[in-house]
């Protein structure tokens, strides 16, 4: 039976600032001999592994599953999810654990599911420009098994996540602007839906109009809907030239303004990202770097020889327009390796920042004519608070994050910290913007996609009833039902 | 009560040519005051625009509704859908009347809501590069609309369609290999559900991960989850430089393979169409041209000056190799519209091939690499078959599409004509294509689906049985239940 938890599923304690679960009733204990016998030294109930798969880097208190396997293919997976659904018992995917809003916490126990295991680049396509690997193949890896066929998959969150977990928390990063997120660089998947039954959604085909987009549907279902195996990808030509940049402003209005600007005279930026001083003064320590401490974006260029240059001077006429200067230029792979490696550490080097300290991670996205009133409202609201909270955040698609760090053994810390970040949810959307431009909504973020989507959750509600009757995937996620 | 149909629903005589309606068991007459009191003048069930709602361009058998309604509005929609849903009636929506596969025709009868009064544009940003319109807003308007704005809208079927019914189809058209289909390019919609409720799904960010893919899900739906009475749309500025071309080949397969090795190079052509000698022959009849018959790209780019001249460049080269040659160039306004309007009035010059005759009009996609494999192939079945059928696409994408002409007075044409289309699509299944780029399944493919995704079409049928219990929105396409 799926074990019966009152809600909610956790809270933290008003007066110690604690985490603690809710007790859970639990019926009856799983035998697991069947999983046992499949997954041989591939299944753990140790409480050490169980430990491991029930803990988010940011705030959210631990939810251990009852057990963890480690499948090898979609068959494993299938078995693994048929067991449940006997059993009627929940299923929880994972992937790297890096993941934000606690998405694959096991928040009502049962299984996890472990996909680092399917490791796999099954097919690279150079002609076709796609491939298909496993869903525990990181961004990462696949980068690194396409180095010689001079192709590239461009979506890269901060963490070097696994490719099914991207796709199923519709994840982007740096180089959404130019190439999209995994929404629209995932062709195809293979699912194992919630009685164990298999699926194959889209298609090599670059485009169709075949039925419904049940590849879209599962992308950012969060593992509430199926669990996904295989992913086929989109790939891009690695450019002919690519040239970075950092370019200081004085005030963050003129850092805002130069992106707003580069997006609607149509500049095709490859990655144009934020930095506000505080997020600097995080990387400059952690990283070893030695940027100024003044709202600074971070830039590059993917193109022609010609065509980069053309780009970064039309890029530099907006920012000097903006009170935007100093220019440093990374042309060469080592020092442009070591800039994003830097913007990619952030949430590390923003927990560094105060040691001992738990992270709110919460990002919002709003048309890109708001984004300047969106992040100096949110930056008033920080200071109001007194809570070191830098911004960061992937401008150019109106998306940027803020990394609230509190004390968790400050209750009175912990409470700002949670007000401050619905205030920055309730900012962005009163400017018609999304609660999560790229984290999901997970555990933590459900109240808001409420207010969001108004009706439209009860749709999203009747489709996880319809494919998942017993409420056995990943639950506690995403929507209530 | 929904009106009891036997399947097949309709069939093309095997001994006359003829078509024919499978005989309706209609179990009651709908009082259709309700409707008259709220619509007016705006209700009709007259012989004439029930006749005028129920005819399709391509080869389908007459499917009348047995009302229309023209609401000016969602509400006013939400309360026909309404209407419906309590009498237990089929309700179609219709735009323009322009897709091929059947996607309007009311296969049940019942009410068809003719969106075309809807035509407002409602609002446009040209700070955020997007715009919300009224379903019935057709695509040619919307341009004409945002003429002064600096802004285009890029997707565009042969039809000047709504943009209601090109995101009910998910369709695209000659920009795609470079802006991306209506997938791509809608980023939210209101929808009336099946019970008459309105939802608003996606939004203006940009970019989000909050719940479920709504809009990805309607998008393509063909008006069998809901009825789509606004769509929130992309926007692009338009290119600082176009210059299209019309480039000669000597073989198909020459032909093919420059569009090939220009997708694979990553050249960011805006349009790159192929045409058969056929093709040319008809076009050139009908739009009054005068183009060698002979396998024939037609192209555009769109960038800086600088940056379309490296293109036409790189091009050219690519051409070349493949035995291309003689280029004709069209830089002026006047030259490009004439070019792409006889591109885009192939239908209608393939029907004028062989008048008082009928069309399949199929299209098929496949992967890149197998692009020129297809097309061979599917030419020779062509061939085979004796049938006029000229071969014309959107073949940057790997998606193509066959006009098959025929005497509907013929028996053995008819019967020919449908092997034949039966062929194609068999011939891209075979090479992991899909059985519809861009035209939807409506009707007449509702077999290939089935063959294209496997068990996944039960989890379409699912999330069909979710939205739409008493199965009244669109019936008979898409998908059985």
């Amino acid at each position: 039976m799926v074990e019966q938890h009152a809600e909610p599923l956790y809270r933290i304690s008003s007066t110690t600032g604690e985490t603690q679960m809710a007790t859970a009733v639990k019926i009856q204990q799983t035998d697991w001999t069947a999983l046992r016998t499949i997954f041989g030294d591939r299944f753990s109930d140790s409480a050490a592994v169980r430990d491991h798969h029930g803990r988010a880097e940011t705030f959210y208190p631990a939810m251990p599953p009852d057990a963890v396997v480690y499948p090898l293919n979609t068959e494993e997976v299938a078995a693994a999810v048929g067991f449940c659904n006997e059993q009627g018992i929940a299923v929880t995917p994972y992937g790297t654990g890096t993941s934000l809003e606690g998405n694959f916490l096991a928040a009502r126990g049962g299984l996890c599911i472990d996909l680092s295991r399917m490791d796999q680049v099954l097919r690279v396509s150079a002609d076709d420009l796609d491939c298909t690997v496993q869903a525990g193949v990181t961004r990462k890896q696949l980068n690194t098994e396409l180095r010689d066929t001079g192709l590239f998959f461009p979506v890269d969150p901060g963490a070097d996540a696994s490719l099914g977990g991207m796709a199923s928390t519709r994840a982007s990063g740096t180089n959404a602007v130019r190439y999209g997120t995994m929404r629209q660089n995932v062709l195809g998947l293979t699912v194992v839906l919630a009685d164990g039954q298999v699926i194959r959604t889209g298609g090599r085909a670059r485009k169709s109009a075949a039925g419904y987009d049940l590849t879209g549907l599962f992308v950012g279902s969060e593992g509430t809907l199926g669990i996904i195996t295989e992913v086929t990808l989109r790939l891009y030509g690695q450019p002919e030239a690519i040239s970075a940049a950092v370019c200081e402003f004085e005030t963050l209005r003129g850092a805002v303004n130069a992106v707003i600007q580069t997006i609607q005279i149509g500049l095709p930026v490859a990655r144009i990202e934020l930095l506000d001083p505080l997020q600097i003064r995080a990387i400059n320590a952690y990283s070893r770097m030695n940027h100024r401490e003044c709202p600074t974006l971070f830039l590059e260029f993917h193109g022609t020889p010609a065509g980069v240059a053309e780009q970064a001077e039309s890029f530099g006429q907006v920012a000097t327009e903006n009170g935007g200067g100093n220019f440093h230029w990374a042309t060469n792979t080592e020092d442009r390796t070591a800039l994003w490696d830097a913007r990619h550490k952030v949430h590390y080097a923003n927990l560094a920042l105060r040691p001992g300290c738990k992270a709110i991670a919460t990002d919002v996205c709003v048309p890109i004519s708001r984004l300047c009133d969106c992040i100096e409202e949110t930056r008033r609201a920080i200071d109001d608070s007194g809570l070191t909270a830098p911004i960061v955040g992937h401008v150019g698609d109106g998306n940027f994050h803020v990394v609230l760090v509190f004390d968790p053994n400050s209750a009175d810390e912990t409470q700002r910290a949670k007000t401050l970040s619905e205030q920055i949810v309730a900012i962005a959307l009163a400017m018609e913007g999304s609660c999560t431009g790229e984290h999901g909504i997970g555990i933590g973020k459900k109240a808001h996609l409420v207010t969001e989507h108004g009706p439209a959750v009860e749709v999203m509600r009747q489709i996880k009833r319809a494919l998942d009757p017993a409420g056995i995937m990943n639950p506690a996620k995403v929507i209530d039902v």
